[in-house]
């Protein structure tokens, strides 16, 4: 049996970094849309229900349970309305759909939702294999979303796909990806989440990247979706917050994946977020690491046909303290 | 078919963070002697020889080719001497073994390697599982090593495990860490590696301890040995080099493990840390990170019996560019 000791008594109050990190971080649950949209095995929609419903009380600050996008394109997600119906909302969290245009967003309009999140890519290239039309385009498509949004009295959060790399591509300049902040910026936007889609990101591009753009809008929000293809997930998320980001999208497990990157693995998991968090001292609210765990490592596991990706599906945090073993019986470090 | 830009075009020469990274850092693969003592299946002495020459010619820095642990209690390297007779040492690469007592000391006199690895745990519940003795009587037994590599005229290096974390006991008291180093110190010896055993560290510890113990020895040489058991294992590797480490160990194929810690995965990998390293405009010297990546996914991987634990091993490096696909196919972000 494992003991574990009190995270204080373990870590203590940690300030031993060359820059300072946010006192609060807010995580947004959004495995049950990025994640689940990429799923090969059926979820059934009560077990949809029930992990949303865990979500909730595990203490995040927000959870993304579904997309209105077209079910022949996503059929995972064909019944985000009778899961947006089947679920209990929790006081203190902010849920959201994702809203890819105005189709998605009338449909949405008739569920009770405090956020919808719009999506669109900064580079061409992804945005034409993603949505069929170029970023352009898509911008010119968000204004009626926007307004709608204002109609129906729902905060929309700018999402930006490829803002830290695009699989086709590469990486994009800074005006590129300010221009976009900036139009999403007249339509009213306030709150812009900048996404590294196909994980492709380094700690200096980010810092740098969110750095430039909380000058440049002072007036915005950013929160960053990380993925962790390539390892960096967790090191990323600590240059964002070096830089000012407070706001972070992460998935229980770790599922998620981008189609068009081959080997791509998912978002950054929500439990190895919150365990670096609680290491480094920083508040994430209410989280409860044990909950959350428990529903990774059961229900969230038992839905998917693969391993999960996360850290701590498999081991326990690092203030779990294990038993002296009674002799030598293995090897070396 | 992918297509590489260059790194210099995918991602310019990177300054973008609040603290200073070292100009060139060192890699010391440590995969033949960490990673394969905890493998269950048979390597071949043959395949271990054609992995520690084809690491070698990967360009990093150093390579620990093997152990003299008794070979009843570790059977996996109980060809160590085989190997090194068998292997072709290449110009530029420190060749090292690990030589936890005098009895091993004394066998790896027979070879001709660069460095001899001492390996003591600083918490004492740790020291015992791991070698039936505390801390203060392993370090009693490490002066006799370390007269007898002067004498051979091989250097030593002083590893330090559970420096950054005890799975039994906890985090531990920078006195009782800098207490070790001393002793090491007394000895002669200047350069140590700080292990995280167990995968256990955070940043804000990793540069607290690196930067006190940087700033109390300044004539000591230190290195990081990090595990990624909770996906923190870049996170941590960049705080290192934040506090000025330029040393690293690590793993191809992030091979490796904690036999005390259940749920451990392996040492930070190789390809993954160089792939960080090659993005952030840190001189790696000559490592070849395609002809480390097709080593982790070919004869690494055909290793072992279990899937391979890095990021590269699966995904591309970020400067690889796919081909935009034909139409729509697959769902949004």
């Amino acid at each position: 049996m494992t003991r574990a000791v009190s995270l204080e008594e373990y870590a203590g109050r940690r300030t031993d970094l060359p820059f300072e990190l946010p006192t609060r971080v807010r995580i947004n649950e959004v495995g049950p849309r990025d994640g689940f949209q990429l799923e090969t095995a059926m979820i059934p929609t009560e077990r949809k229900i029930q992990i949303v419903d865990a979500l909730s009380r595990t203490g995040v600050d927000g959870v993304q349970v579904t997309s209105f996008v077209r079910p022949d394109a996503v059929p995972q997600l064909r019944d985000g309305a009778e899961v947006l119906r089947g679920m209990t909302p929790r006081d203190g969290v902010e849920y959201a759909v994702l809203v890819p245009n105005l189709t998605g967003a009338q449909r949405a309009a008739e569920h009770q939702v405090d956020v919808w999140e719009t999506m669109l890519s900064v580079s061409d290239a992804h945005s034409r294999a993603n949505a069929n039309r170029n970023t352009a385009e898509a911008l010119a498509g968000m204004a009626d979303v926007v307004a709608l949004a204002a109609d129906v009295g729902v905060e929309v959060i700018g999402g930006l796909a490829t803002a830290l790399g695009c699989p086709f591509e590469g990486r994009l300049p800074y005006d590129r990806v300010a221009w976009v902040v900036g139009e999403y910026h007249a339509t009213g936007v306030r709150r812009v989440t900048v996404a590294d889609t196909a994980g492709l990101a380094d700690p200096a591009h980010v810092y740098g990247l969110c750095s430039r753009l909380r000058a440049d809008f002072p007036d915005m929000r950013f929160a960053l979706h990380l993925h962790d293809t390539r390892g960096l997930g967790l090191a990323n998320a600590l240059a964002g917050m070096a830089a000012g980001i407070a706001d972070f999208d992460s998935s229980v497990g770790g599922l998620g994946g981008c189609p068009f990157a081959p080997g791509a693995t998912g978002n950054i998991a929500t439990e190895d977020l919150a365990h670096m968090l609680m290491l480094l001292g920083v508040d994430t609210g209410p989280v409860d690491l044990d909950a959350l765990t428990r529903l990774s490592r059961g229900p969230v596991a038992e839905s998917v046909d693969h391993p999960l990706e996360s850290s701590l599906s498999r081991a326990d945090p690092s203030w779990f303290l294990y038993p002296v073993p009674d002799r030598q019986e293995l090897p070396s470090r």
